[in-house]
């Protein structure tokens, strides 16, 4: 059919006759007139049959359409300013393809692990669709900051032979006789890549066999990390502020219409603007102390915690210099200061938790060795990874950002479960 | 150091000192004067140090420097027509930060084996970096040509309760007592969303747990796959036409000096212009009869036949209607030859083989149904498949586009291993 068009394209076709390919979202009639809500993944628009202005049949066929009853309508575009998109088709003719059984999903309330049973049917809804592309353009505008800044996209490994974030929480796998684990992250795999290319990152899916279940965890998530050779700790702040600022920013503009479906209230995202406040973990822990927490220097900061300080604060902000005893084996000691890591995580408002975590990394290949070592990891698994540190090393830090945990932020949605399309929790694996 | 300034970008400088820091590609000498190749991921320049104009110290720790010691040359920017990049650095001053130990990968040939036990160092090698900037770039275009049309980016999960393309060739984890799969093929995932909104596409990691070790095969590769609501197997052609058409015409411009590194004659890449020939299965094999092939109605083709049929076109050519035995269990039946099915594949000149697979999908629940019981396959856990063809079932088709295929094709690389990273081949996860 050469007169078909997308929703979203309506308003080039004013007072043309054109068909629309979709699904039945919403229906009512007042006897003599029907309004249709027809939606085909890029818009809905309203169709409006009048029984005097079609054949008996389209009229009966109408009658019979059930919600997400799949159809094609044709008939005049119009323009209507209290249509949502502007604009309104006056039906002429209605073919059906498939008559939707009894949809499960109604606009009355479902608990949620109903919903996340009928996630396959449930990514139809609008609000589920607005999210799906919100994370969409999220994921466009992240790449495009960093292939624009002239880093270089290094796709790392899923299938590793050892592990980058501790070894308790590793899916593994049978790979011909060797054990394989799922990647914790990428970074172990980008450090080479930057001695090559200066500037690389990677973006892809990462894994932790977490049994925890939390609003702010996911077993399967998406992570996006750089990694730049001659990056101190302060570099590498500094591009986890600008990058944070640019993506919230630009998400703000190019996701408007999405954001209105969510009802998110973008005022506080208004405010992500540089400079971001930088505190060191000492004096985040003065502010737990200050707002009566119990909290132990040497401790890592709980979920709660992170809600505490990041509250004091009207945008996200960066703790810096943590103890070297809750932070990864590759972290470099502060040189002043060697019980402390040149680490940074940032803290998102609204109580959305750690969004980036990142350091820089121990370059000298002995002291490496023996953080290895102390860490009981097995020497071999990591000599290409110390190999590194023999041929010309230098300074070079990186840093891992969450998408879900970023588009769950921007979108103002409270689990990170709507934030992926299929997500992967304790005790689900369906759909 | 606020002079510091890449390689590339020294165009910008000229006549002005700056920095470089990097690492030492090669180096000749003359008595008096002394050529450094650097490098820092950007592009290699030439320092040129003169004994008389730089102090003794450093001097002498020129002639210290082995090949990849990390360095900070400084010096002024001049123009100079034989120069790679149309500039030279006249060394004032030289910071050594490492001196490597005797590097592994000098310019002699080194094995295979060898160059991917050190692929974490080999990455450092023009050829290397040449064939991860094509890389980057090609996912780049890849993504850029569905955003731009209203493609939303679904990420399909990796952890799958069931296999999307046969159960022979899988990789299994425990998933808190269920078995996981790694997932083959993010196409069942996206068929729901395609009828959510309406376009719909994912680009990611997949894999394949097969025994064989050829020069096509990874067992960790990346795939794009676009799939779209109410197209039929001719949208589809239509859409792998244009795409790669997009694709190539668009590398050729944007990768011409990493094709210049790789010694790339793109004569016959100049070519790939629309239309592509189609023919269907019937003419391939008559073709293979033709040639004087051994080669059986109802056969699937191998490596050998796709190159003896691709020969005989000046660009990648589409087969379609393959024997329906021969192909996944979701494909659409041709409905005017049931035993072909309404599948395409499109095979790369040269003999790169297939870079696209796909199919127009069965959207009859009942049809369906029972190709899954013909399988063998268990009907519970695609339940949730199933049920995408009881509310609005529409016709729907899309592709896998194998991204290291195009990669090594655009390249003229010969074999996947080097157009990835970090290969998964039989017998090899390190590094």
């Amino acid at each position: 059919m050469s007169d078909v068009v997308y929703i979203e394209d309506l308003a080039g076709h004013e007072g043309e006759t054109v068909s629309i390919r979709g699904w039945l979202y919403n229906q009512r009639s007042s006897g003599k007139i029907a309004f249709l809500q027809v939606r085909d993944g890029t818009g809905v628009v309203q169709a409006i049959v009048s029984r005097n202005d079609v054949s008996e049949s389209v009229w009966e066929s109408v009658g019979q359409l059930t919600q997400e009853s799949s159809l094609i309508v044709r008939g005049e575009v119009k323009a209507d300013e209290r249509a949502p998109g502007g604009f309104e088709l006056g039906l002429e003719d209605l073919e059906t393809i498939h008559i939707a059984e009894k949809y499960p999903i109604t606009p009355k309330e479902h608990g949620i692990e109903f919903l996340m049973d009928q996630r396959h049917l449930w990514l139809r809804s609008s609000r589920q669709i607005a999210a799906m592309k919100i994370r969409a353009k999220v994921t466009r505008i992240c790449r495009s900051y960093y292939d624009d800044r002239g880093f270089t996209l290094i796709d790392s490994p899923i299938l590793t032979p050892a592990s980058a974030e501790g070894t308790s929480t590793l899916f593994s796998t049978d790979y011909f006789g060797e054990t394989a684990y799922l990647t914790q992250s990428g970074q172990l795999y980008l450090e080479p890549a930057c001695m090559a290319l200066g500037k690389v990152y990677c973006f892809g899916p990462t894994f932790r066999a977490e049994k925890s279940k939390t609003r702010r965890h996911l077993l399967e998530f998406w992570m996006l990390e750089p990694e730049v050779a001659f990056a101190m700790l302060d570099d590498i702040m500094d591009l986890a502020e600008d990058s944070i600022e640019h993506v919230v920013q630009t998400a703000l503009v190019e996701c408007a219409d999405e954001l209105e479906v969510l009802e998110r209230d973008t005022t506080s995202l208004q405010r992500v603007q540089k400079p971001f406040p930088r505190i060191s973990y000492d004096e985040a822990v003065e502010i737990l102390a200050g707002a009566g927490e119990q909290f132990e220097w040497g401790d890592d900061f709980g979920g709660g915690d992170e809600t505490v300080i990041s509250e004091q604060f009207d945008r996200p902000v960066m703790v810096h210099r943590y103890p070297t005893v809750v932070k990864a084996f590759y972290m470099e000691p502060d040189p002043e200061r060697p019980e402390v890591a040149l680490a940074v995580d940032m803290l998102a408002p609204e109580g959305y938790g750690e969004i980036i975590g990142g350091s820089q990394r121990i370059h000298d290949h002995d002291l490496l060795l023996s953080r290895i070592h102390e860490h009981g990891l097995n020497e071999d698994a990591y000599k290409w990874y110390l190999e590194i540190r023999r041929y010309g090393t230098v300074p070079h830090s990186g840093f891992g950002m969450g998408l879900e945990r970023v588009v769950a932020w921007i979108s103002g949605l409270p689990h990170l479960r709507e934030t992926i399309p299929y997500p992967r929790l304790l005790g689900r694996i369906y759909p």
